[in-house]
Parts: C-alpha cells; sequence; structure tokens
C-alpha cells in the first residue's frame, strides 16, 4: 500500500450557525485545507456526513460540496458510519490515494444540526442504532449511554462523580481553542450539580449538538512540496460490532476501539504509552473511559482512578481532548472524525498554539459510531 | 493500480417486500454473492444506499448489514452518491482492493422503498437534487426530467412517442428475467397512452419505486480460484456535475455521463462501437437517450432514431436494459448500479439465459445520480 500523507487542513468554528448550509460550511473547510496545502485539483472528494437526509433534507452532499467548493467535475462520494463517518471519510480518500486512483485528495466531516427541531435531530441521531430493535421503541442515544454508564458503575463500584475529569479536562483545553464551541471551564462541581438528561447522564456529560466542517488533504509521498509540513498516516482501520446493544455479549467492552486499535498498534510498532496524544471519541464520558480502556491505556476497569490523577491532561500520561474534544469543541457528528484528525496534525506540525502538546510527534485519533458498532483509528507520526 | 476482478455476483427480486427490511434484503444479497465466490472472509464491506435514512429511519446502515450477513467484525461503510449509490460503492470496494486494504471485498447495493409513504419516497427522492434551489420549491425528479423531455423535444422536434421503443425494449427483456419487477411486455401504444405524471412523461416513461439489493464480491487476481469466472474491471471512473438542473449551461448535455465514458475508454483502448452491451441508467427514457449521445454511442440529437431501428435491442448494435433496466427489472435507487453489475458479469459469464447478448466479451455499466449531477461508469471484460 502506498503511504499517505496529510499534506493540509482546515476547519470551521464548531457552533450555532444559522447563516450557513452544508454549502457553506463544507465550502469554507474545504478551500482552507486546500489553501494550506496550496493544492489546486485534487483528484478526488470523499464526505463524511451522517444527517444530511434525516435532518437537512440533502443527500447528494458530496456532490453539493464538490459544487460548492468549486471543484466540478471531480469525483465525489459521500461516506457514513454514523458518528465515524468523518474519520471514515478521511480511510476513504487515503484508501484512494493508496489504490492509485488520484495522487491528492480531499476528506471532509460535516454536519448541520441546529436547523432540525430537537426532536427530528435526537431522531436523526437514533437512526444509528438498530430502528427496528432500540429506536423505534423510544432508545435514545443517551439512553443507550444510560445503560452502560449503569453498568459500569455496578461493576466497578464508582459513582456519577468519578466521571467528571474527562469534562472538566475538555472544557479546560476549549478555553484557548478559538474553533471550540464552549470556551469555558467547569468544575467537578458543576458536573455533579448539571441537570439530568437520562440518569445517571447528566447535560455536562454529552457532547453537543451543533455545526461545523473540517477537512484533510491527503497525498502520496511524491505529492509532497517543499511548503508542506506532511503528516504521515502511519495506520488506519476499522471495524464493526452488533449494531444493537442488546446484542453485545459484554456492553462494557468496546470490541471495535479495541480490534482497531490493535491493528493499528500492530501494524506500526507503536504502543498505547509511545503516544503523545490520542483524541478519543467522548461524546459521553463513558465512552471515552470504555475507549481508553478497550485501546490498552489503562486496564479494564481503571480509567476513572488515572482520569483523577490528571493522566489524560496535556502534560499527563496520555493527553485526550487536546483542542477540548467531542465534548467541548463540539459534535457535529458527521464532522467530529475530520476534526479530530486535524487537531492531530496540527500537533504533529507544533502549531497546537497553546493547546501545543509540548515534542508531540505520535498520535491517534479514534471515532466510535452507534454506541459502539463501528469504529475507525488512525495513527499518525512525523 | 492492482487489477480487480468480479469473483462472485448476488440479488435479491426486485418488488414490493413488505415481509423483508433492509437486513434481509442485504444479507440475501451478500450471502448469495459471497456462495457464488466461495469466499468466506471478505476484508471490506461497501454498502450503497441513499434513502436508509429518509426513507427507512436507518443510517449505520453498513454496520447493520455486516451485523445481519455475518460478516462482523468486517471493516463497513455506507457510499451515497444519490441514484449512483450502487455503482459508486463497487468502486469504494475495488479501491480498497486495489490499495491493499483487503485481497477480497462485497460491495452491495440495497433500497427499501414501498415502506414509506409515497409522499415520504417522493421527498426522498428529491434530497439529491438542490434543496435550497429546487426540492423545497416542490420541484419532483419526475418534474426534472419533465424540463429535460421538454426541452430536448424543442430542440429536435421529436414527440413524446418517440421515447417508446426504450421502455418497450426494457419491458420485453424483463420478461424472462425472473428477478425483474415487471415482467410483461407493453406496446408503443401502451407507452403513448399511459397517464401524465408530468407533462409530456408518463407511468410508462418512469422507472417504478421498489426494494431490491444486488452484491458483488470483487478481489484480487491473486484472490481467483480454479471454481471462479473471473469478469476483469477493466475500468471505472466517476465526476460530479452542478447539483442544480437550473446551472447547467446545457441540460441536455449530460457531462458526468460523458467525461465518465471518456475516461474508460480512454483506459481501456475500447471503442463505444466495440462494447457488447451498455447498461444505461435508465431511468426515464431521455436520461437513456442523453447517456447514448453523451457517451459517444450515437450523434447528439439521434437516440430516437437508432432506438426507432432497434439498435439498443438485444442482437441490436448496442444493446441496453438487457435484463429489463432500470424501466422493467426495476429501481431501488441505491441499489439499481450494483444490478447494472451483476447483471453485466452475467452477460460476461455467459449465464444470461434468455437474456444471454451472444458472445459477450466486452460490457459497460453507467450508474448516474440527481439528474446527471453525479455518474459513475464501469467497463468489465472478459
Amino acid at each position: 500500500m502506498r503511504d499517505v500523507f496529510i499534506l493540509g487542513v482546515g476547519q470551521t468554528p464548531v457552533g450555532e450557525h444559522w447563516d450557513l448550509g452544508l454549502r457553506e460550511l463544507g465550502a469554507a473547510a474545504i478551500r482552507e485545507a486546500m489553501d494550506d496545502a496550496q493544492v489546486e485539483r485534487p483528484g478526488a472528494l470523499c464526505v463524511g456526513n451522517m444527517l444530511g437526509g434525516c435532518v437537512n433534507g440533502q443527500e447528494n452532499v458530496a456532490t453539493l460540496l464538490a459544487d460548492a467548493a468549486g471543484l466540478m467535475p471531480i469525483e465525489a462520494w459521500k461516506v457514513e458510519a454514523a458518528c465515524a463517518s468523518g474519520g471514515m471519510a478521511v480511510r476513504a480518500a487515503s484508501l484512494a490515494v493508496a489504490a492509485g486512483a488520484c495522487d491528492v485528495a480531499v476528506a471532509v466531516g460535516i454536519e448541520k444540526m441546529t436547523d432540525g427541531a430537537a426532536g427530528d435531530v435526537a431522531a436523526g441521531l437514533a437512526t444509528a442504532s438498530d430502528q427496528d430493535y432500540e429506536a423505534s421503541h423510544g432508545l435514545s442515544f443517551v439512553a443507550l449511554s444510560a445503560l452502560m454508564i449503569q453498568r459500569y458503575m455496578h461493576e466497578t463500584g464508582c459513582d456519577r462523580e468519578d466521571f467528571a475529569p474527562f469534562a472538566v479536562n475538555a472544557h479546560a483545553n476549549a478555553v484557548t481553542n478559538e474553533k471550540a464551541r464552549f470556551r469555558h471551564r467547569i468544575s467537578e462541581d458543576d458536573f455533579a450539580r448539571s441537570p439530568v438528561v437520562a440518569a445517571p447522564i447528566g447535560v455536562l456529560d454529552a457532547a453537543p449538538v451543533c455545526d461545523g466542517a473540517a477537512a484533510v488533504v491527503v497525498g502520496t509521498k511524491e505529492a509532497i512540496r517543499p511548503h508542506h509540513r506532511p503528516v504521515r498516516i502511519a495506520a488506519s482501520a476499522a471495524a464493526t460490532d452488533t449494531i444493537s446493544l442488546a446484542e453485545r455479549g459484554d456492553i462494557l467492552h468496546l470490541g471495535v476501539a479495541g480490534r482497531t486499535a490493535a491493528q493499528v498498534f500492530d501494524a506500526t510498532g507503536f504502543k498505547p504509552a509511545e503516544l503523545d496524544l490520542f483524541e478519543a471519541h467522548d461524546a459521553f464520558t463513558i465512552i471515552t473511559t470504555l475507549s481508553l480502556e478497550a485501546c490498552g491505556f489503562v486496564p479494564r476497569g481503571e480509567a476513572l482512578k488515572h482520569a483523577a490523577n490528571g493522566c489524560f491532561q496535556t502534560g499527563g500520561c496520555v493527553p485526550v481532548a487536546t483542542f477540548g474534544g467531542l465534548k467541548a469543541r463540539g459534535h457535529p457528528v458527521g464532522a467530529s472524525g475530520a476534526y479530530q484528525i486535524v487537531e492531530c496534525a496540527l500537533q504533529l506540525r507544533g502549531e497546537a498554539g497553546e493547546n501545543q502538546v509540548k515534542g508531540a510527534q505520535r498520535a491517534m485519533a479514534q471515532s466510535i459510531g452507534g454506541h459502539g458498532s463501528v469504529a475507525v483509528t488512525h495513527a499518525f507520526e512525523v
């Protein structure tokens, strides 16, 4: 397989963009990434997006963005893998380059959630679960997470408040990220007192509904020019598990997270402790917890102990959510995986400003969709 | 780029499957293709689907089908490119194989349209057009086709009845295809008298709403086993044009059809006249007409003359819709591109039964989405 490098990145602020539609958000991120790479004519466009059809009444989103970004007649298609869509779009674009279909491609993740009615968005998100056996019975994504966290509390004896460090860290890191949705600190007390959405999950446990787009230009080694600060995609992997949570043998083992991380570690020779940062899929604190445990950063049942010790803060043993993560940078679902990868690239280029992990040379990003039914994991190095 | 071959095919009957959901239809096609290929553990699953979110309330369809077909933990993602989704999924799976991500992959196209209310399906289909400037103003896909056919009649002086041979041929070919939705002949008189949907388009001009799934196993040359009857994917290409019809300089030139066909002809050295069959995107007779002209099978403005002479019938100069096409085999939108490719493979394997194009060795399939805003074209040979 040909080596593939990140040659440019772009991202819109994450927020409530009432004045911008899919085409404006997508084109802005694509153009910024192309300007960053100084690339004129990429050969393919892969668009990660989940809710275009359900919430925006817009499929054929890849064509819409090829048109809006002035890239026609570029080949373009949409990649959907629930909340892992953005990461999967980067993998799809990389495969197009690795296959030799083109030498340079663009991946963009995009989601526009705030135009829909709140009920439409909740129903749209629930389409990532099993419609026949979960969503149609009223089981929302917050409720599914609540089942997982309840079980975790039962098995480990921990309390709801023990999950606070993940949210507190994410908000602290977002303060200095000008693209972030929430640029304010929260305390452990704020977390504990936040209104309950689905017991024991409170508002400050969950990533917010928002709009945004992030883009990555990928290319071959031969496409690297002197002005580039290339980041090598050292490995990537994707996997699936049962779409229904009820079918899982063990709802506290995120098999797709563990499997894809193991594939990436095998392919690169990296060990968890050797990574300088890990952009985890922190849609809910329980997902971060289970991901860290499944990937082997910490033993099962011990993530909260390490979180309490500051292990996952910038400067700690495994920095996570270095720009605020899904929790505070924000979670425009089909875009989040692309934001994670943009952030890894900025860290490895040494351009993370006040969010910089000092001397970062190896990073991993992981997107998880459908409560652990699908995941894609990338490792990067400079 | 590594050569990629079709090693197995599968398809469900196209129809109104009130008793089958996405998981049953998709798993049936996947398992049939895997049984045909005698492949046990493919490395990736690409799912072409358009309306899962809008009409079925089900995204994360690739995970659903990986689960239903017993393929977990296979990596899987959905590919959406409007009505070209099925063809694009085959291209995506081929790229994964060509890249070396795996040696054998499965592509499946699937759509389940008959469960939705008629209005939901029409609104769902309209999401492939420009929601802001077309769909939200009530411009349906039939209406967009009506604009194109009106313009064609204006420029060429032809009548509505002159488009009949395409529909008559499609129905004639579907009679002997046990997977087809409509297995009855129609006459030119039937076509002329069919109730008008959007003037001048009548019921017998348009492809039907239906359910179905078709799957293709693709693999490397090294994956070919003695029991296979491999069909080589000689080339494939995809392209985009403006999503809004109003933005096109010339609504009678299907640029994406012409461009992708030219790329495929360039890559293979094939000439239009050397193809033994062409599975065209006959969602409406005007689209078949414009595709044949844009691809260079006939000069602009002359497709209907050649149709009247039987050129596009089996045994004619360029057989189209050899198993009934979108018009009569049926058009489960995200699946149609995969059905076309399955049919090409059956023709080139000499297994088309009463639908066989004698001595077929070279075939082309073309899927078009969003009224010419996106297309993917494949050429095959044995």
